[in-house]
């Protein structure tokens, strides 16, 4: 493109950062010019939890690149403590202000990115503005947060969304009391509530005080800090971190006419382009299309962010070879203490609110196998189209191998996969890494035999008390974890085909067991022997507890 | 299927375990017979070597199943060390021999499972009986190697496939003075050797003895046992373990008259029937399609076993419901001491032998952020099809993270993905999860590159003397880690632009750095300056050192 040369680039984190790389690469004669308002360019955000915490130890770990190192590799000017205050388009110019001289000069652009990130959302509650009250974004913010928990004896985290559990995480660390609240009544909001548990049992048992289900409502600051939330309780903390969720910084490509959607996020097209064509936009600010629906979409997270930026400087410099985005997943993962959980497209919650088909199966495994040392529990929901069998979506929570099967899954949801081909995957078997039938495969089976009518999975032992509830565990096991309902039968898969006249063939019966698996079984049997059968999806462990043996210790 | 209840298994293991199980939920009725030579039925193959290493420490773990739970779970006929001797096709018989009692009887089929696994190779070499020279197939031989193994000093393994380096680990560990033998110049034969680099160091580091490039030509046990090379090297060893490969167990198949294939695996359709459809077959006894080529291969493998196992009882039970097998990547992974290595799909020594059109890359990175604490390396190579990008195959090593991307890499296969795909897939980054661009990101990227004419990569420093060599790492790390080669020029890629002047612009450049990165990066400087220039794909880690460092260690 040497009629365009200068590229202009507005936020130098990861969208930004990529971009001007991948302009570099492309074009040595490109003037690529990086302006960032905050003091860093190219820093590690998801590290920054992990820094606080201590966990990462030297803070130049997350530099990942320095104004010094880009202008050296990369020939980039970059300004940073630089805002861009007004865009200029018909003269294709940017008004930028230096923070610190607080001079202001024109810079004039041939292509230029907007990757303006989002900015922490700090909603305008009665004493916001204590300086106790913290929202994480840039290195400084981490900073004052590290220095302030220095002291703290209490804090305090407002959401349980991925920055708030990695949040809570690190405060309990740092040996500090922490309570973590969060307005609807489970944590890790974007996944469906049964696949929280474990991560919820995991935060309750290191210590953290979980406020589920309630919403800050005000602070007091007039002596220590009180926090108000809505439904009247009060406490006191020494430290607030705010992590509620974060809104586009988008008032300059607002007040340039940009195009936006509803939630304030810059529209583009699948190049990254906006309404004006030499304008882009790229990372946390824009919308774009769901990978799987097409539905207008946004998600915060850095790995779209680097790869939309790197194909803004694609379609600036080589556009016949740029790709066209494909579409997001919003595939995620966080880690508390020993569980991780996450997910890759379509929620059973997100579904239901867009009126769309799904079905759904839920499947215990372990992450290895299980007769080799070490093997750990591990949850997937996996959601799918009844029209087509293609895949929605999953969810995945465990001690162990989540972030293989979201990545497994959301590779196939790319490959637009079904569950037929789930079940088929030939994924890499040693008893260290895996298991002959992955749980992958597993949930590809589970799959196949509801679209099949092997089986009527059920999401939730029913509340109607003609339905004979039949817990098809060792009498032992039934004994020490017990199902919390009354009236539970119990004959053990073994003896069940000997036992069939202890059922009453005219009622209804719903199999239950410890993971899922045995009550399909005890399922098959019951169906070809005449009775109306449905069998508890994901067994105790997904629904009861998240901690339940599949097996009793051996003596 | 009313008609044919009667559905006879040949083989208690993997496929046939698993169709008989599969058929009991298909149907309550069927008369369901599992016949089993040895000893053992459903018993985890795969975690033989663990055993007698004694990670795996108890015995039963190794049992998935017994005669006994089959019976009472599956209600199975279950019959152990009972031979099949002969099938009577038209007369849809089976002979059995009770290898007890020496009785014979015939047992009548309507459907009929070969599941007969395969042999270990035992070839006709000079002493070849002796007592003291072991394969590992079922529980009783890993019994005896277990015990052999109590007083034994030095062991003897016979090739570094993957069992051969399990078996490797597992006797250091028993604190045994190791040899392992090889016929190829390198271990691991199915993978490319430079991607075989740290697992050989690996392997030597821990103190096994490593013979590649020489083939067993006999043994002498007349006074100890003595083992003689091809190369006419020879040492004493008290114990050898033979895993040099398997030949499929077809000597019932071929007397039936079943069409068998070149090598002596059973041939069968998508449904895995045999040219009799009333006999099927299923595991490391018959050949298949490759799953991207649809040329015949075969594998022998747990994970494809227990699949192909279950569709057969899909298609005898609900023919209309069975999906067809949709081929082999041959999936796999071994673990030595703390290195994983592994391959899906295909390598460059199969697609060179098979003359197939392929490009490939190598790419270095960290299995997870840089920047969080415990960063192992891992080294990616891609291959993929010139005409359409498809992905061909994958072959990974490192410290970590193997097993996922092997895991990404499969999925995308079977979902025909390219490697403009692979650089946009959204796999789940957390900080010790993944990395913002993952691996298999960046080898989507560099293949793209390579794709689209950004760079050439070359697999090798060329021999041309007239190639200017360019090492573009820091001087310290040039100075510590040199590239054994004369006439290196160093120039690091921070003064590349203003150091042009130092490299001759008529003579070719070939750039390379630690990891490949930096060389590509250099690489683009050169091109656009008018320099005609290749860079080394994986770099020196790739090629010279797999442990060699990507940055000087921080003072």
């Amino acid at each position: 493109m040497q009629a365009s040369p200068r590229f202009l680039v507005i936020g130098g984190v990861a969208a930004g950062a990529s971009a001007a790389a991948r302009a570099r690469r492309l074009s040595e004669s490109a003037v690529i010019t990086l302006i960032e308002r905050g003091p860093d360019v190219s820093f590690a955000n998801c590290g920054l939890p992990y820094y606080i915490g201590g966990e990462i130890k030297l803070r130049d770990a997350l530099a990942v690149q320095t104004p010094q190192t880009l202008k050296a590799l990369l020939a980039l000017a970059v300004r940073t403590s630089t805002e861009a205050v007004a865009i200029d388009r018909p003269g294709q110019r940017v008004q930028l202000r230096n923070l610190a001289a607080g001079t202001e000069e024109w810079l004039p652009y041939d292509k230029l990115l907007l990757a303006p990130g989002a900015v922490p959302l700090r909603p305008p509650l009665p004493g916001i503005d204590d300086p106790r009250i913290f929202t994480l974004r840039s290195l400084p913010d981490m900073d004052r947060i590290k220095a302030a928990a220095f002291t703290a004896r209490h804090v305090t985290v407002i959401g349980a969304g991925f920055i708030g559990l990695e949040m809570a995480e690190q405060f309990i660390h740092l040996s500090k009391q922490v309570t973590l609240v969060e307005l609807l009544d489970q944590v890790l909001p974007p996944l469906d509530k049964p696949m929280t548990a474990l991560l919820e049992d995991e935060l309750r048992k290191r210590g953290v005080e979980l406020l589920l289900g309630d919403g800050i409502a005000g602070f007091d600051g007039t002596t220590g800090l009180r926090c108000r939330l809505a439904s009247g309780r009060g406490f006191d903390t020494d430290l607030v971190v705010l992590a509620i969720g974060v809104r586009p910084d988008t008032a300059l490509a607002r007040a340039a006419g940009l195009e936006l959607g509803a939630r304030g996020h810059i529209k583009v097209n699948s190049f990254m382009q906006t309404n004006d064509p030499c304008i882009y936009a790229a990372g946390d600010a824009i919308e774009t299309e769901d990978l799987v629906t097409g539905d207008t979409v946004s998600v915060a997270l850095g790995g779209p962010a680097n790869r939309q930026g790197r194909l803004v400087a694609d379609h600036i410099y080589r556009p016949d070879l740029a790709k066209p985005w494909p579409g997001l997943l919003g595939t995620a993962i966080v880690r508390a203490f020993d569980v991780a959980a996450g997910l890759t497209g379509w929620t059973e919650k997100r579904l239901r609110a867009a009126g769309r088909a799904f079905r759904t199966v839920t499947v215990n495994d372990n992450h290895h196998a299980g007769y080799y040392p070490g093997a750990k529990p591990l949850l997937l929901k996996l959601l799918w189209d009844p029209a087509n069998g293609r895949v929605l979506g999953a969810q995945a929570t465990g001690l162990a191998g989540v972030d293989k099967r979201l990545d497994v899954i959301s590779t196939a949801i790319a490959g637009a996969l079904t569950i037929d081909d789930l079940a088929q995957l030939e994924l890499a078997y040693a008893p260290p890494f895996g298991a002959a039938k992955d749980i992958v495969n597993l949930a590809g089976f589970a799959a196949g035999n509801t679209r099949d009518g092997l089986v009527t999975p059920i999401d939730a032992l029913p509340d109607d008390p003609t339905v004979q509830v039949l817990d098809v565990r060792p009498p032992g096991l039934v004994q020490s974890h017990p199902i919390p309902r009354h009236g539970v039968i119990n004959i053990p898969l073994g003896a069940l085909r000997g036992r069939l006249g202890e059922l009453d063939r005219s009622r209804p019966v719903a199999t239950v067991c410890a993971l899922g698996k045995t009550a399909y079984f005890a399922a098959r049997i019951l169906a070809q022997n005449g009775f109306q059968v449905s069998a508890l999806t994901g067994g105790i462990r997904a629904h009861f507890d998240p901690r339940s043996p599949a097996k009793l210790p051996t003596p």
